[in-house]
């Protein structure tokens, strides 16, 4: 398959979204405000609301993109908010002590606070459907994040646990950005249709990738060392079928977490040697086609290929 | 002022508000289920649905009564679930280590599985109004809990932000009870007006009650010992104004937190002695004289005698 646009060329949001950003993040309240703040410099790749956008205009503009654009994003940044908790001892980002304190229960409930922003969105649009749409990703963002959690405490792994955490955790929110974009535009339902496969099967491409890099990319290129899920006890389908492949060994070094020095090193070289690291480069390039495949019925435009460009590089971040 | 209805007299939101409420909590994933069974076991005053569907029946009955009830119930037990983060060392409730070990955050997640259920109430009401409603009463919650920390962490008290504080984190919510049953029913403004002023003023002398009570009340009534928030560094209006009255000694106290044996029962007694007590006994009669006066454009029916009765209630706990 032929990659043509490079990553750097995809659209961003651009400066219209990042002022609407930050205007809906101001806050009078100071502990607000910092972590507000925080969230808005680390920036983020914005992938959401990009899908969002370009599924709105493959559609040919529909009335408040950009209010869905900016509750995908705040929907998503207050999950981060929720699921990262530190521990009190750690130190989180040199603040200083009055707030460390705090530090949990603050970005818990700055996190409400961006969710309190998406309902805004939401009454903006005047679409009560799109508050029920998002009632369903919200509620499944919530699902798939506990039941990673659960899977991890109880060690309960499966293929179908795997993907239904992974569908309920990125692919519905993905989904709710390309959907939400034709319910906004009252698009036909073919096309409705269309980008809720594009949006659902590229979620899950684009899940499936971020757990594949982690123990098979590069530690330069992931910016942070390889090996990450093993150490959490996250189990993804590399790990689950190098399982099947030696059970013994690989049960054993899932067991400890990695611990041992040569552990993820163990497992990288497995993966090649069991041709297990290519068989999921192959269904994660069948979801990626399943994604493209989807977009068909749209009219051609440059919004239509920017989402197969967006598809396209889930794959080039393979190689 | 006389007070008639006993506590116990005031209507329940019933057995299908509870139904209801155990049917929108079901969920599959195992973790969440167990956090919202304790949520039901711990059942809890009911206080707000109470209002919403007071109101609604003093308005003659409003289409999605029920939605609102349980959208505000949700709403605040999300709150609490996010409020109330454990140190990962303390064992919660007996439960089992695999769970505890992610306690934290899967009470979080958790609280967001109870935000998505809301979301999907305000959309089956087909209101977008509400769901306005709904984003600014939100915004107003994360920020009072918000700076409620930040006010204890800074050490910043003043009589402003003390109101800021129970406006934001109590009112706000409880207004919306009642502003939500106008809105839904479509009421004149004059009776619209009646419930928000109804709603902020008993919303507001519910918080000052509960922190009244907090350092005066009898523990044995409370529950639970007297100065949990002397302990916890938060100021309220009684400790105030004590700081007024005996700056040096009661602003020791207040940096301690009440550490040295004597220390609550110190403030008790300069609070009897001072008269400090007894006046904001009265600013709460005030709040509650506003919250009846309010409710005089609505006309006779049960469901008003009732609103008055949770009014008067509040007088009555103070003795």
């Amino acid at each position: 398959m032929s990659v043509e646009p490079s990553l750097s060329a995809l659209p961003e949001p651009g400066e219209a979204f990042e002022r609407r950003l930050r205007a809906l993040l101001r806050s009078d309240v100071e502990f607000i405000q910092l972590i507000e703040d925080d969230l808005i410099a680390a920036g983020g790749k914005r992938i959401r609301p990009r899908l969002a956008l370009l599924a709105s205009r493959a559609l040919g503009g529909v009335p408040h993109e950009m209010e869905l654009a900016l509750a995908v994003e705040l929907l998503h940044s207050a999950t981060l908010l929720h699921d990262d908790l530190v521990d009190d001892a750690e130190t989180r980002r040199g603040r200083e002590a009055a707030f460390r304190k705090y530090g949990n229960a603050v970005s818990v409930l700055s996190g409400d606070y961006l969710l309190s922003r998406v309902l805004f969105l939401l009454a903006e649009t005047g679409r009560i459907e799109l508050v029920h749409l998002f009632a369903e990703a919200a509620r499944q963002l919530a699902e798939g994040e506990v039941l990673q959690f659960q899977a991890a405490a109880y060690q309960e792994y499966s293929e179908a646990q795997y993907y239904r955490i992974i569908e309920s955790k990125t692919a519905a929110l993905m989904r709710a950005a390309t959907e939400g974009a034709a319910l906004l535009g009252r698009a036909p339902e073919t096309l409705r249709m269309a980008l809720v496969t594009y949006g659902r099967e590229y979620g899950m491409a684009f899940q499936m990738r971020d757990d594949y890099l982690d123990l098979m990319g590069a530690s330069e290129r992931l910016g942070k060392p390889v090996g990450g899920d093993v150490r959490e006890g996250k189990v993804t389908l590399i790990t689950l079928w190098l399982l099947d492949a030696e059970p013994e060994r690989v049960g054993k070094v899932l067991l400890r977490r990695g611990r041992e020095p040569d552990d993820v090193a163990f497992l990288r070289e497995l993966a090649v040697r069991t041709g297990v690291a290519e068989r999921v480069v192959e269904v994660i390039g069948e979801r990626i086609r399943r994604a493209l495949a989807a977009l068909e019925v749209l009219p051609g435009s440059e919004a239509k290929s920017a989402l197969e460009g967006l598809a396209l590089a889930e794959l080039e971040r393979l190689q």
